[in-house]
């Protein structure tokens, strides 16, 4: 296909009309489609529907030390659910504490503690004038939802293929001492689906922070969630990492289950040095008694182990690998070689990056909505919903059909071609 | 039975070294007893086992609203659970906002939210410089322990047989715009058993407080935990009381199923003014996508509705009643008209409350663990654990059989007994 780019004012002009009348007759059909959010299907619920069943029938509820997990108690977690989270996370089980339905909330708490508590001993946040978080960007909204909430000045980092730009890191971290902290989503990243390089974590884990209660807010949210058996990324550990580099205490690591089990009825962690495990303990010990222990039981008792866990993720990747490469089918097909758009092929994880010609995502989430398609809004993925360039689109293919998103699919690219165009001309 | 006070020097002492017999005899079982939380027995828990039943089997798992409860949303809670906890709180659904799995969190993260982002658009109380709250005393730590996380000053206030002292209350309220809360368990209160009385209820929803922004904590945590069929307490509904009053906002009740089905497996709830959970939803939106609406649909399918779980109280009042009453037999075949200790007799909740002797509390606590029993440490159930007669003792008589608690009260009422003689003896 000849670039748009290419092609003169004429040709554009004809190629619109053209177009139009497409999106005239994809418009009539009233359509209600949607690839906002990163929602697991029917089928895949359907996979974990045997969680329901493991502790029926008056089975035996005391978890592995003797606990009876229907009564009040241990702030931590019981000791099977630690421990599979502790696999899960890679790390060893004293560094692992246990929290509640989602690791958005774990993330959100950690925040909180630090703005009304401070870290291990430091000042509490709310307590400086002036408090930052580095974002690698395009990053996960409701991240940026939580530091903005706090009144955390966010600054946008640059996401390459290999991470973050760790250029900009080293210099904002070591020579501002009112960074506090930077998220990542360092495997399969919502929503590029880009995982950081060996040589990324290792310069993450080298940090010299000029605050000494800067974190790193590693949401390790799609560890486990691979497309392909044969075609994975694979990143170091980072809280090891950390400790050789003699860091220990600058990660905080937070995984759930959310989307291995049921999204909001899941099992969440925070992994962390044994000294940030204490703090954070020591704050939630006026918050709760404990979370929910029959939950964390139910969830060992369907999955048993990693190996269990790394089988059950291989039945999702065969419900969602379908979807992606309907979703890049169509776009390589309609839009390759035109130049009028990027987008990202990840190995794993809930989405794909697209980008746009400059100043054109806004129009072309708001002319798919026009037609019948919902897309994250545009700008959704920066701090403060500001994307500079307005041209990043999150895509997210999980929820609906293999049909359905071969129809999504083209009324977006329909959408891009025509505000595309409408650039174009108007250049 | 001669009140120790009259009893010569010699008859003291004579009745001492009985005692010390009686006390070493018992310590040398090696007991090993607790009465020191609130936790629900084997027997009791027993009774929800059919909770873990109800959604199996591949059992339909979608809400009365068409909601998947597998996947994320709903931030509310789902309909039917939002009108069971509506019930349980005698307030219409609307002012009814579903939490995760127990009201301590929620209290908790309605201070955390009025510190960091204030109550409906008031100053964050962290920007204040001083925010005090009333604290009825004796009364439950772990409030008290969220209020001093924060940093909130706590005021004692006595709770008498009608509630808290509302001259007192009134006088705070309305003269201290710092006076920004109240920590109320209004029925069957934690620890003495009281509830409020319908003038006192009545003075709370007519306060005039100084800061907008006063909000009354009203704890019921055990509205429907009566001991017995024909004597119970009632108290009137204090959201409606406030509304009648002019005072719509001026209430957060909290409330949740951790002592009707398995504690920290519950569903809790926060019931206040539409503003109020409009309010608290901005905040909500921000830490979660929704709470597990799995164990909230579980608790609907097997309760069904408030005749439910009125009936399921009853049982456990069966359990629950012969451990009460064996406590108060004890105490009274053991200490009555000896003058060295009041108790309380409630007619529901979880806890007793013991005032010895001035100044003999933490010693009795201290005589009875060596003699194997775990006793509420003496001070918890005031602010700061100062309880500044140093005498009040809280009693829990849930969780060990009726044998034990009577062996427990033995050793209760020795030490009593023990510490009461020293201390006339030294005067």
């Amino acid at each position: 296909m000849k670039p748009y780019s290419k092609l003169s004012k004429e040709e554009l002009h004809n190629l619109k009309e053209q177009l139009e009348k497409q999106y005239e007759e994809v418009k009539k059909k009233g359509l209600n489609l949607d690839m906002s959010r990163g929602k697991p299907s029917k089928a895949q619920l359907d996979l974990s529907n045997g969680l329901m069943d493991v502790l029926t029938g008056d089975c035996n509820l005391v978890s592995s030390e003797g606990v009876d997990c229907r009564n009040y108690g241990v702030l931590d977690g019981i000791a099977e659910a630690r421990k599979l989270l502790a696999d899960m996370s890679e790390v060893p089980e004293r560094n692992i504490l246990i929290y509640g339905n989602s690791s958005l909330n774990v993330m959100f708490d950690t925040v909180a503690r630090a703005m009304s508590c401070g870290i291990m001993g430091h000042t509490p946040w709310a307590k400086l004038k002036k408090v930052k978080f580095l974002c690698p960007v395009p990053g996960y909204d409701r991240h940026f939802g939580i530091t903005e909430l706090f009144g955390i000045e966010m600054i946008n980092v640059p996401l390459y293929e290999t991470g973050p730009d760790m250029d900009m890191v080293e210099k904002l971290v070591s020579q501002d001492a009112s960074v506090k902290g930077i998220w990542c989503v360092p495997k399969y990243s919502n929503p590029t689906g880009v995982s950081y390089s060996d040589e990324t974590v290792r310069r993450f884990a080298r940090l010299k922070p000029a605050a000494e209660d800067f974190r790193i807010f590693w949401d390790n949210a799609y560890s486990i969630h691979h497309l392909y058996d044969d075609r994975r990324d694979v990143i170091l550990e980072i809280l090891n990492e950390c400790v050789k580099a003699g860091n220990t205490d600058m990660v905080f690591k937070f995984i759930s289950t959310s989307k291995v089990s049921f999204p909001g009825s899941g099992i969440a962690a925070l992994a962390a040095s044994r000294a940030n495990i204490e703090d954070a303990k020591e704050y939630m010990k006026y918050q709760t008694i404990g979370h929910d222990k029959l939950n964390q039981l139910r969830h060992v008792r369907f999955f048993k182990d990693m190996q269990g866990m790394y089988e059950h993720m291989r039945k999702h990747a065969k419900i969602l690998r379908p979807k992606f490469e309907m979703v890049e089918n169509v776009l390589e097909r309609e839009l390759g070689g035109l130049g009028i758009g990027t987008w990202t092929k990840p190995l794993g994880g809930y989405f794909m990056s697209f980008d746009s010609l400059d100043g054109c995502a806004k129009k072309i989430v708001a002319k798919a909505k026009d037609a019948g398609l919902i897309m994250t809004a545009a700008g959704a993925t920066y701090p403060y919903g500001k994307d500079p360039h307005d041209s990043n689109i999150r895509i997210a293919p999980s929820f609906p059909t293999v049909e359905e998103l071969e129809l999504a699919t083209e009324i977006f690219v329909l959408s891009v071609k025509l505000v595309s165009i409408e650039k174009l001309l108007s250049a």
